[in-house]
């Protein structure tokens, strides 16, 4: 019996591990979430059991309640299970929780990390967390916290040099940029990325004062991952930047 | 002429991407740096051009302004440039200079992430830098920066409940464990992982006023990963959680 967790990368499916393509042809069962690529799927092999156990928009959807005990049924039933997770399964994936369930069970268990999108989609769209000379550091907090509220460390990375990453804080981008905006950071550079390293990427850059209109204009939503910092102008502003990175990305 | 980054992950070879595999495979030059696994060379079409660019313990070694030039130079002879770093080369891996310098050449770029040290050294040694009720939120510093002093965002950072990970750090172990001590963290755990995700990786873990005898005691050194936050002590204290971890690992 055994669980071995394989972080699935960002979006695009060629930016899996080898080490987790070699997990996914070894496993009896496969219990994936909604942001895995399909074509990931196709490493397992054609007798492997594929569960579904993503959640999105209002579908049917597995609390993680629900997913721990499943997992030590079908390790039981089956032997060897990967559980594939979108990003890495140890970064906001609550992977943790579901190793120590299996563990508790008696189950024999591994960990093959995965590409964060915190930084690998700022990366693919060309800005770097940290570069020499601008900023010496990176944050990365959720727009998410269990009691729904904005996380308290937010406000100690308004304050400083360190490039902060927002994950999935779409719906909390207001409230996000008045915390910056009472620092007088009102012209510092904000990037966000929707659906990154994927075809349909699309990518805003502005100022905490103006992103939120500039992403209302295109619609940028969830799931996204919004860069604040001087490193997110590297790209240069507004829609030149947004051709350019197109461009780049079309000739890659 | 094209200039493709990759990132070759922390250590373990099978823990590059497959992206960066297709890249490796179709390059007609490859300059790799110290950190890079050896094996990840056997990508290569074998008339690749194989450079090595790094620099370690004093041995010969490229300054970042002999390596962009070299970059430009290889392309316009070759083609097809790959720059395999260790890491991801966008963390700290003054990859976007080098990006930057080939782009004001003419010269195509592209970047492929890497697993990046910072999270998945600790993820494979069943450490994640966030769990809910734990930590909301995870900082990456570098414990040199460019004037050779401690970060200042370390001193915000040792204020929140954010999990600090430090990179490059064990030279200023004692500096960085007095700030986490002037903000009575005394008991904070700490773990420090040397050689992640290799064979000869080691761990210990302890807390904030005990770590650096524990490392001194047990000698481990640089290149190693800091964590500092209530998640390094997960894996259980001292002795019994490098056992654990040693059985996990040869188990796995």
């Amino acid at each position: 019996m055994k669980l071995t967790l394989v972080g699935a990368g960002p979006g695009d499916p060629e930016l899996i591990t080898l080490k987790g393509i070699r997990a996914l042809q070894q496993a009896d069962v496969v219990m994936y979430d909604a942001l895995v690529h399909p074509d990931l799927l196709e490493h397992c092999r054609p007798d492997a059991l594929k569960v579904y156990v993503g959640k999105r928009r209002g579908a049917y959807s597995c609390m993680q309640e629900d997913i721990n005990p499943l997992i030590v049924h079908y390790a039981q039933q089956y032997g060897h299970v990967v559980r594939l997770k979108g990003g890495d399964s140890f970064v906001f994936g609550r992977g943790y929780e579901e190793v120590e369930f299996a563990r508790q069970h008696g189950i024999e268990t591994a960990v093959v990390p995965g590409l964060s999108s915190s930084y690998a989609v700022p990366a693919s769209a060309g800005i770097p967390l940290t570069t020499r000379g601008l900023s010496e550091s990176f944050w990365v907090v959720t727009g998410t916290t269990k009691a729904g509220q904005l996380s308290r460390d937010l406000y100690l990375a308004a304050q400083s040099s360190a490039t902060v990453v927002v994950l999935m804080g779409m719906h909390k981008l207001p409230e996000i940029m008045a915390v910056f905006a009472q620092q007088g950071k009102n012209e510092t550079p904000v990037a966000i990325i929707q659906n990154g390293t994927l075809a349909e990427e699309r990518m805003v850059v502005g100022q905490v004062d103006s992103i939120e209109q500039l992403a209302a204009e295109r619609q940028i939503d969830n799931p996204a991952i919004i860069v604040i910092g001087a490193v997110a102008g590297l790209s240069a502003g507004g829609q030149q930047a947004e051709l350019a990175h197109l461009i780049t990305k079309h000739t890659a």
